[in-house]
């Protein structure tokens, strides 16, 4: 028997999310279905990062046992050429038995993208936030200062019963512009439920006028997500990379 | 009675092109269809550009005559809340009556992007070529250079029976590449039936070294289009731009 890991990219427009639901078409389920069918063994993936529904991904991690004889390396490419295209494996590696993609210390990169024009780009509609009202990057800069490193991030996430430890590490928060598309890139050591896009919906607040960045303080001490901005919406957010720091 | 001209921008994707066609829908058909129903007039536009099935858009340009009170440069947020989230007008303003968006003297820029990676990229699928191979850029800069300026392009381009001058000019002739993003920029005076993507299936033979850069000569000078490279799909085309250089 081996470990592999796979390094998964999609478009996640027509797809609710990662995980295996009941009704639904998921990113799970179509690596489920297709290793299995190229495996010829029922596979079942552990994914690292259970994205949500239209969220996008260049490099989430599955990992997976397997019988098969087939080269680890290998399998990137026969996958990708049974898969849809908005799903394309960037690599696949064999890893130690013991690896689990969600138990080790890790540094997440997730980008958060606001298209900040007059009106909707459509050849960016589907990959980036639209927000029409001019946004003030050295406001939402300030704020993003506030929320970099270990914090109870309470008031930045949806709550979740089963979730009692809400303190997590922001390594940094950078927000570049160009043009008028601002990407708001977050780097940390792991993301509460809905908390990337509590905080862009909170940085839009500073950069719209309507919240100080030094609010953001506020939110934090809190620990209540109403104090908090909108929940922005999932086009916008692209979980870029996941690198494993453990010594393997 | 009023002339107006809209920059529109869209995503090429689900049309069959920009113009008007028996069977199929298109930019043209969209534009005409909600215009006639907002001004509650038959409208029919000219388009500046009639792109390609699968091109993209940021700025083509059509001009149309009303009868309509609405102030011109308002019609730009009426049609946004009618159109297709995948077409959207850019800005809109009163012209001279006699304003024909190809028949003026112009500057046309256009994009043509490659993806060159191992493998694909989901969230670039739809706005780029993918190709696997990896290019030389600079060998594809200097084959470029080769067709900047006043040329007889007729081995470049598709042959259609009703165009019989083939010269025009192309003012500059760029190639970026950004990680694993070629950009091939181009601006001219006007563009042939394909010559964008001829261009572009010509460079990308030179940059995988099966055709030399100065084999670019032979073609210009041959006016045999079977000389070439390929025609380029058509998702990696985006009409940029069209600037009207007459004084108005």
């Amino acid at each position: 028997m081996k470990r592999v890991k796979l390094v998964v990219a999609y478009d996640g427009t027509n797809y609710c999310g990662w995980q295996v639901q009941p009704n639904g078409n998921t990113i799970e389920d179509e690596l489920n279905h297709h290793l299995s069918e190229l495996l010829q063994e029922e596979i079942k993936v552990i994914g690292a990062s259970r994205t949500d529904a239209g969220v996008h991904a260049l490099g989430n991690v599955a990992v997976f046992n397997t019988m098969a004889r087939m080269p680890a390396d290998k399998i990137s490419y026969a996958m990708n050429t049974r898969l849809p295209s908005d799903i394309r494996i960037q690599d696949s590696c064999e890893v130690p038995e013991d690896f689990h993609p969600r138990f080790c210390n890790t540094v997440k990169t997730y980008e958060y993208k606001i298209l900040n024009k007059r009106f909707q780009d459509p050849i960016r509609r589907l990959y980036s936030l639209f927000y029409y009202i001019p946004l003030d990057v050295e406001r939402m800069r300030k704020a993003a200062a506030y929320m970099v490193g270990e914090h109870d991030f309470a008031g930045l996430c949806t709550h979740k019963p089963e979730i009692t430890n809400t303190v997590r590490t922001i390594y940094s928060l950078d927000i570049e512009k160009n043009d008028d598309l601002i990407t708001i890139r977050v780097r940390g050591n792991g993301f509460l439920y809905n908390m990337i896009r509590i905080i862009a919906g909170t940085l839009i607040r500073v950069g719209n006028g309507s919240f100080e960045p030094e609010y953001v303080l506020d939110i934090l001490e809190g620990k209540d997500r109403k104090k908090a901005g909108e929940t922005a919406r999932p086009e916008g957010l692209t979980l870029v990379k996941i690198e494993y720091t453990d010594k393997e």
